[in-house]
């Protein structure tokens, strides 16, 4: 954020930066969701919701569920949240008593450890590899596992590495988790951002798992703040009084909109993006691993490239920086994702043009050799 | 919130249901600020804003507090956030660690006992009563501020009593947290709403004092989520980075229409409708002291009734309970707002029209006489 800052800083003086640290889609919300939303203002929808969300919604969702994954889920069960943050919020908030600790994949999306500080918890990472596509492998999960442990969250697709979780390592997982009686949270927020083979929701495996996501990053509604959580059925009551604590209920026009994420229309404009997201990544990719910078997995999802950067520096924070501001391309650096070598790794993120893309491997390209 | 619920449900059945029990106004949003959503729509802000919100919108209630108040704030000490639960939260966030208390009007808003909670803190309520306007007195304060307390939350007007804080009280709790290193805490969302005398800011006694805000009770704007925050110039570095963090940022059309909210024709429709309130209290208010029930203190402003019906129940809840039941009016029982005598309050808001009004006082009337 402090790059990205100092990124507008260059800009307003007049420099050229090319954008690959933003984390969200450059594609306005879809014409057909900004419609409803403004079709939702002229019908005078300005009043509270329910805090768990509008009845409709939910079970639109939980209809999503059934068409893209089979996978039949009660509408009572899907919680609307302001945002992805706040279900993740959420669920912290009913796991994570003063000194519990919570599993998380190293590097992983920072906020999850802040979320767990916050609530007197301790965030264990646990250092993840190319070896196992970044994703804890179970033999590490029994290491670290003590009394201590209320959960485990783990993402599909991982933001920073945008490697997905099969069905088969969920299960473990769950099962893992259910041995230890404590609880598996997966975020799929960037489910739908998804390449080479399909996902798998984990509430395929059980509906004794936590599930988080977002109309953010697949339907493109960022700014609506927007998401949601699926939650195990023994939780809802306890939920819906925090959420009623905490944050009183989602925005209520972007809830309206949202009812018109799913329609075919809708969805046929987010495939077109999310086929030209892979015509990125299969540009930028190749491009990246021939200047020098490391890439050991293909992500399968999200819009991020982690890349090591070992031929160039040791110091990945000192190397973004020096990117920003001597060669004009603004990306993020290890530090962000956790403690696990984030001095020899960089993220990219292929959120702008292929055209920019193509400027920032040029410019790369000429500082780097 | 089962209150409203079951009396949903009566509704469904084909009952009418006077409701008394609900804290948001019952106007829709007015025209001007849901024009100005609909243009921001129409102009594809669809991206997040800034954490802290967008730096027009900040200026923009800086501005307002130097019109109506004459107070200067400096624009970078505004926070603007997804309404002022988050606010409260970015706040109780910022000065709370585990073991820490905050002290706490009883009765008062149940949510800030349990944002306290959630950080592992230890919500203190101070018993108020109508001899001092239902505020804390400074004796009182002498004698609850410990070593473990990091701040002192009032609210002005209060919620459920209405009662505002002068600028000399505002002082003395000032005065009295910053001889013990700790803060005080100002919730000002019912600001805007009052109807006998002007409001003080608790920012014209210093800067370093933290105010929440919201555009949801004065400026209609409830289901749009937006509310914001001034805070001590030491604090907002620490505040973006927990904003960041916590929920992003506030809604990005909801920023957009705000800016409209202070223009002078949508402040003519809300003065219209601050009115409107103060016909239905100055109708409601005698009615209800007619009917019996102990209205000690003549509220100053937000738009609730917080009444003593001894002369009915030491039951409140089972009180309301059969109103809803056998009367049909839903009000809210003391139970609601903390431990000091709940048993023997309500709480009635004038959050329907007139008519509604005499329809629920004539109900009541009927089934206590």
């Amino acid at each position: 954020m402090a790059l990205l800052a100092r990124a507008r800083e260059l800009e307003a003086a007049g420099r050229s930066i090319i954008h690959m640290e933003i984390g969200e889609p450059d594609f306005v919300t879809p014409q057909p969701v900004i419609d409803a939303g403004i079709s939702a203002l002229q019908s005078g929808y300005t009043h509270y919701t329910p805090a768990v969300g509008l009845q409709a919604l939910r079970q639109r969702i939980a209809e999503f569920y059934l068409q893209r994954y089979g996978v039949e889920v009660e509408p009572q069960r899907v919680v609307i949240t302001p945002g992805a943050s706040a279900a993740l919020q959420l669920v912290m908030a009913v796991l994570v008593n003063p000194g519990a600790q919570v599993l998380l994949a190293d590097p992983g999306y920072p906020c999850n450890r802040n979320f767990v500080h916050l609530l007197g918890g301790l965030p264990v990472g646990i250092p993840v590899s190319a070896a196992s596509a970044y994703q804890p492998e179970t033999q590490q999960l029994r290491e670290y596992w003590t009394e201590a442990v209320a959960a485990l969250l783990v993402a599909s697709p991982s933001n920073p590495t945008g490697t997905l979780l099969g069905e088969g390592m969920l299960r473990e997982y769950h099962a893992i988790a259910a041995a230890h009686g404590s609880s598996l949270i997966v975020d799929e927020i960037y489910h739908g951002l998804v390449y080479d083979r399909q996902a798998t929701t984990a509430l395929a495996v059980s509906e004794d798992i936590f599930v988080v996501n977002s109309f953010s990053k697949y339907f493109g509604m960022t700014g609506w703040r927007l998401g949601w959580l699926v939650a195990p059925p023994g939780y809802v009551a306890d939920i819906d009084k925090l959420a009623q604590n905490l944050f009183l209920a989602a925005p209520t026009m972007a809830q309206h909109a949202a009812l018109r994420a799913f329609d075919e229309d809708n969805i046929r404009i987010l495939e077109t993006r999310r086929r030209e997201f892979q015509q990125r990544r299969d540009y930028l990719l190749p491009a990246l691993r021939d200047i020098g910078f490391d890439i050991a997995v293909i992500p399968d999802g999200a819009f991020y490239l982690y890349a090591g950067c070992r031929r160039f520096t040791d110091d990945s924070y000192r190397f973004t920086s020096r990117l920003l501001e001597e060669a004009g391309v603004a990306i993020t650096p290890g530090t962000d994702f956790g403690n696990n070598r984030p001095e020899s790794h960089v993220r990219f993120a292929y959120t702008t043009s292929l055209e920019n893309l193509q400027e920032g491997v040029r410019r790369l390209r000429a500082f780097l050799s």
